[in-house]
């Protein structure tokens, strides 16, 4: 049966609530006396449709249906979670929980967005404390997994645990924090953060520019996959949680933030953290942690790249530069041979769980072969920002061999066919003198206006024509033209 | 002509320098009085060659000369940089400059890794000042782009401006932090945080554990890519920084964290920052922000997802939910129709600069389709566990049209042949009644042990004979077993 969520207060939390729940099927049914509200709620979607059913690669279910409703009773009536996110004012919300617990069913879960307050505080003269929970998310709300789900004693097990359940299948990280505290766990890093760098800035150490820089170039992308903890737990290397606290110990005392009001740093704190530590990420040793953590930073900043922003914009500058120095004119290099298109390590994250490199990195490979060799005809950047470009119409592999992780790879191209809008390539893949694949593409020119083949520019024809006659005399490539043969 | 780079103290961030002078075609020397010094860099250089030179797309320079020197004046004396990584101790420090400074060329850089030390403090006692400056890495110092680089006004500005090209060319971002103040400017933040997590554990609030997920599911993914402010500057929404700094501006005197030594909030402190904001980020509106973060947030998610680690993993777990929810017997479901191998929608990712789903990204989803016909006949991941998988041979992709970022795509299965360690594959992928593209695979069963075909197991010979006679009604498809045609 579909399940009912009440989104109190839109904007751009309570949009992230309302496209997290529709886009995994619920009802949603939103009350906001703002005008303003549908319109602020739409853009959330549109944003939400764009970046979150692919991050699945399962079949998704078909959204909810979403309402608008002037009257609070209409918006909550058979609503099986309420999500509170009204502006961050205790009475205003105690009112809310007031109102909508007079026409709500007792067994929904009431779920509050505040980032700071407590739950006790929320629950205080409420008629039915026990479903008022803090469920914080963190914006945005439907592609980020973390949710803290803060309870009182008031809140009964079953209804913690159904919360849990909830939140789980709608994609959310729950995490239980077991003790109340002002602005939860989260927040007090965010807020400890915000209050030095005010400083920061306000002293002219840095500005707000470089202070992102300082975050988004170092720790933050470490913290995107390991915590504090499990972080400086490889720092301290084969000595491990013990090492790094007694190395790092005596800072606590030094100037090096604002909050000089330190926890005291006994034996006691060491081993309570060492020993938590121990819990946390024993199972691993410093060298599987490190690999692990290697993995994932590789994985996430050729994410970057390919979005060319942040560590991912640094990797392609340099990229740029290396081009500039080694790569001046192919064609004159070695004007009676397959084209060099193609010289590479296999990236950690173009393997898979044969342990090998996965067949479609092989078809990524070819492509940035393809790439390189549109650049060197003339179909570069330039020349398809004024709207012309290949499209692969067809594509035949033969995977010869494998490749590993770190092999040392190297593409050369020869051009079966270049006239007109056909372009007919042939790629050999080699790790040293092993031959691992052959990739056959035909390609058509096309306008990127009208999506349809059409005549490329003179300069590519005569860069076409030019490759013809100085590889006129290579031979017909071994496989290429050939089939996936029908079986007898 | 080939540059030398002294390393002072190895260790984990000597190695890392070591590593990324080495990878860049840099000849490195190694001075470290530690037996153990030779052993702990040759597995940071492990480390750094199996993750660093696959982030670049270019090919890379030759591996420079590693050699560890007993003798202080061996190691540094021809060297164009020197790095100091010695325990973090200021009369260490300065001791270790006076010796060296004796035997290195004056025109080198002396940069320090010191995590606090000013660069004053280092430079006291000197005889060359104006050659050492702070260059502050982080671990990974192989993969991670920061570097805080501080100068004093002893430091002149061509020495300055040699390091920061020196460090941009080995690939790293160096951060010029104008104003020297104890630990920097990253180090204030991680101790921030350090030292409020100190405090959460010792009060019992939360474990490292919990303290660790915090962080790693919620804005540290979000810190991968955008800094503190440039992350505000959206959540202000349409209004912007100054929205945001109004409406969280009085928390700063609320006990959100253990540090209350806050900044007077004054107009003057708003406009600072909002205008520094405007300088950073107002050339983008903030719904091209939104966008730009979410193609991010999407792209390290899912590079999190092939790790199954993280957000990646809470991914996976709700992917393994939805399965075992809709995808029960398909044989059984359709037993006359090609089988319903993919359902999903196009991930941001997938997109190129032509502004479609990019060419190996139809063979990653043709793949995917493979790895669940495979489930379907039997070879699981506890079949792959136990030493028997599929390779594919051969693969024929015909592109008959485009797809773009969220487009809902379909793919369905027919088997060719599945007879003894032969699997021959024809799937069809649809957005709606439009087909988008065929690919045609052959695969071998294969022993993971001697990467050599091999016969598979009875069960999935027994599958492969039940869909041989459910599927033998069906026609040859269109376009099975075609080639790439010659020209002529």
């Amino acid at each position: 049966m579909t399940q009912t969520a009440a989104i109190i207060g839109g904007g751009v939390i309570g949009g992230g609530w309302a496209a997290r729940f529709l886009l995994n099927g619920w009802d949603v049914r939103v009350f906001d006396p703002d005008p303003q509200a549908e319109r602020k709620i739409g853009e959330v979607l549109d944003n939400a449709r764009r970046a979150l059913p692919g991050l699945s690669d399962m079949p998704l279910p078909a959204e909810g249906r979403l309402s608008f409703h002037a009257d609070l009773t209409q918006a909550v009536a058979t609503a099986d979670w309420i999500q509170e996110s009204v502006p961050e004012q205790l009475d205003l919300k105690q009112k809310v929980y007031r109102s909508l617990q007079q026409v709500c069913e007792p067994g929904a879960i009431i779920g509050s967005s505040t980032s700071g307050f407590k739950p006790g505080e929320l629950q205080q003269d409420a008629l039915r404390p026990e479903q008022i929970v803090v469920t914080h998310p963190f914006n945005p709300v439907y592609l980020l997994p973390l949710i803290e789900l803060v309870p009182t004693d008031a809140n009964p097990p079953e209804t913690v645990a159904r919360a849990k359940q909830i939140l789980t299948s709608l994609g959310f990280f729950p995490l239980h924090v077991r003790k109340e505290i002002d602005a939860h766990i989260a927040d007090r890093f965010l807020e400890a953060v915000w209050r030095e760098a005010l400083w920061l800035v306000k002293d002219g150490v840095a500005t707000t520019s470089e202070i992102d820089e300082a975050i988004r170039m170092g720790f933050g992308i470490r913290w995107a996959q390991m915590g504090l903890f499990e972080t400086y737990r490889i720092a301290g290397g084969e000595a491990g949680m013990r090492h790094f606290m007694a190395q790092f110990g005596p800072c606590l005392k030094w100037p090096w933030t604002r909050l000089m009001d330190v926890p005291a740093f006994t034996d006691e704190l060491v081993d309570l953290i060492a020993d938590q530590s121990d819990a946390q990420s024993g199972a691993y040793s410093i060298r599987e942690l490190e690999q692990i953590r290697d993995n994932n930073l590789v994985g996430m900043m050729r994410a970057l790249k390919a979005q060319d922003w942040g560590a991912g914009a640094v990797l392609n500058a340099q990229d740029r530069r290396i081009k500039a120095d080694v790569l001046p004119d192919l064609i004159a290099a070695q004007p009676d041979q397959p084209l060099l298109t193609l010289s590479r390590a296999v990236p950690l994250d173009w393997t898979d769980y044969n342990g090998h490199m996965t067949e479609s990195r092989y078809l990524e490979a070819f492509a940035n072969a393809t790439d390189r060799f549109m650049e060197v005809i003339g179909c570069d950047s330039d020349y398809i920002a004024g709207g012309g470009s290949y499209f692969t119409a067809e594509t035949h592999i033969r995977h010869l061999d494998e490749a590993h992780a770190g092999a040392r790879i190297r593409i050369d191209t020869q051009m079966l066919l270049g006239q007109g809008k056909k372009l007919h390539l042939f790629h050999r893949m080699y790790e040293g003198d092993r031959l691992l694949a052959t990739g056959e593409h035909f390609l058509l020119h096309v306008s990127l206006e009208t999506r349809k083949p059409s005549a490329p520019s003179e300069t590519i024809e005569a860069a076409m024509a030019r490759l013809t006659r100085l590889q006129a005399s290579m031979p017909w490539p071994d496989g290429a033209g050939a089939s996936i043969r029908k079986p007898a």
